[in-house]
């Protein structure tokens, strides 16, 4: 492994980007729908969520389905680029909970 | 698996923070030595690696070793815990390596 890897740089960034990761983790868990997806993260705003799918979608990890139904339904799912970060997911969850203790939430 | 959860939150901004992924990785490689990271990511002041390694130094990832030698050695190691990120720098860079393209350097 080369000590530095201009894609892996890019990887990190995309998944370390605020929220990013907790989004992943979300639609990796079958979550769809946009109200879905903002209740799952605590303290993340609507725009944020909004920015950040787009975002995944330019990057090629989100599909954006709109279903012409009234009213409109527009589903969220990842593409199989995207459904390939549950081992990087998986991974990052397994250390965390093996090495970071929880911490008390936040008053 | 949970859709979201604190611990993995946390491990994600920790390596996700800007050039913290890269500074792992080439420490995980064998890098040890201030100014053998310095060169090992391109873009990266002097300032920020320094900054960086207190923080990953304080998550309790990074050991700084004082040998007082002439001229004095300061060495940076990984921990058990920071070790064991190398299953998912892997990861990472092998999702990276499948699916990013590589990109010709900015000039």
């Amino acid at each position: 492994m080369a000590a530095y890897c201009p894609r892996y740089q890019r990887a990190i960034e995309m998944i370390g980007r605020r929220w990013s990761g907790a989004i992943l983790r979300a639609l990796i868990t079958g979550t769809t729908h946009f109200a879905d997806l903002a209740r799952t993260v605590p303290g993340m705003s609507d725009r944020l969520l909004s920015e950040r799918l787009k975002e995944l979608e330019a990057e090629g990890l989100v599909v954006r389905t709109v279903t012409p139904s009234t009213p409109v339904r527009i589903e969220y799912t990842l593409t199989p680029m995207g459904q390939a970060l549950l081992t990087v997911v998986e991974s990052i969850a397994g250390w965390a909970e093996t090495y970071l203790e929880v911490e008390p939430a936040a008053t």
